[in-house]
């Protein structure tokens, strides 16, 4: 019995998230069919967290245990001959049984990627978002103010409890901890800032961890302030409410990539 | 009536190509019936060419006319609204009526990225195609070496009889001319150079006019000698055999882009 970590990079764009489900494609059950395609084993490799439908990942982190004994740079031509050019392994390891890609997860950094005709817009005709372009980005229809976006997203930064941020549904407020009891609102964000890069505004986020919709929330909130509907301090009263209603709404899953996932170095191999 | 002239990009991958089909999506048909849904006129756009099945275009030109009076500006906005993300219209001019896109276009650019594991290894292990990438260039599976084939690719500047690049299916090969007795396989290439940029070999190409296939199948020709089955100078021989089998196979569809298409400066707004 082998324990394995794979680093994984996928376009949701035509999968529904992540987590595994009946008749739909999804990143878990297309990694699963193309395991037991290769190997006839039935295995159900585990995500650092799911990601919601249409979302993407650069850095996706999943780890399972398999009876098939398979060198790992085997293991990775292999998956990558059976699986979409949508999903790809960028890397294959042997890890100690005791890793898990989602209890042992020590940080997890996202990044948002939104097209903003303003910040494009030099005198010109309003731009255009490149049909390139659309599926990896939030097309946002009204200009947004960069600055006011950077001194809210700092705002974030430290542990706080981010239940204003979390999806409203309780069951899928669940989904990133798998507690039932319900996750721990309390996170802590080692970076939150907001960058104009390459013609797009970008939100980068480092955290010890996410609850359910809470990086496509932020974002929501820090669009509503960068659109000047609120003021940037309002990011204070907001995250002190802690209820969702005080927030501002979800932005697309599109826009939204996993960028990588950070483990202690006892979990490593 | 309007006669008008409209610049489109598009990204291929879920279209059977630009021509309209039943039942299928393609680029015409739902450029026709955005402008149907818009101005009730069922009109259909005649393109600078019929670009195939995954094939994607930055600057695609189409010509129609249209009773409706919309001012040009609006007409962009609206289409935009009405289209699907994956096609965008980036300029809408009314033109002469003489304009028509294929008729009038003198000059057309195409690009043909591929994506090769050699050019991106350093001594390390192989590397892997991005998802991100993978709708956009040809993951190819053999080395190339770029030397060869920029050699090969500076013997076909000029005009040639490029029969050795035309589909071989006699229907297919009609399809760019239009002309039931067949196109003139004489054709003027002003460019024709392969370069490395961005972790990709590109195939550039600039020329009068276009047969079916005839980019793919000189990238399909150029592989073939990047990987060392044909030699460079061979090329020559294969433009004069002025037959589709002394040619190299298809290149797939999807790392071509059509980049742009002029027009003389009397066919202008």
């Amino acid at each position: 019995m082998t324990h394995w970590k794979l680093t994984l990079s996928y376009d949701g764009t035509g999968f529904h998230g992540w987590q595994v489900q009946p008749d739909r494609p999804t990143i878990q059950g297309t990694l699963s069919a193309a395991l037991r395609f290769l190997t006839g084993e039935t295995v159900l490799p585990q995500g650092s967290g799911r990601t919601d439908a249409g979302v993407h990942a650069l850095a996706q982190v999943a780890s399972f245990s398999m009876e098939s004994p398979i060198p790992a740079e085997n293991l990775l031509h292999a998956l990558n001959r059976a699986l979409p050019p949508s999903v790809r392994v960028l890397a294959a390891e042997p890890v100690a049984e005791s890793f898990h890609a989602r209890h042992s997860a020590v940080r997890k950094s996202y990044e948002y990627r939104i097209f903003c005709r303003e910040l494009s817009k030099a005198g010109g005709p309003a731009p255009v978002c490149s049909p390139f372009l659309a599926p990896y980005v939030w097309d946002c229809r009204w200009p947004l103010a960069l600055e006011p976006m950077q001194q809210a997203a700092a705002l974030l930064c430290g542990s706080h409890d981010f239940s204003s941020f979390a999806a409203s549904d309780p069951d899928q407020a669940e989904r990133e901890s798998g507690v039932a009891s319900g996750p721990n609102p309390v996170k802590t964000l080692f970076a939150s800032a907001c960058v104009q890069e390459s013609g797009l505004l970008i939100y980068r986020v480092t955290g010890s961890g996410f609850l359910h919709h809470m990086v496509r929330n932020i974002v929501g909130t820090l669009a509503e302030i960068g659109r000047g509907a609120l003021a940037a301090e309002e990011m204070t009263r907001i995250l002190a409410a802690r209820d969702r209603s005080a927030a501002g709404p979800t932005a697309p899953p599109q826009g939204l990539f996993l960028v990588s996932v950070e483990y202690p170095r006892e979990a490593q191999p």
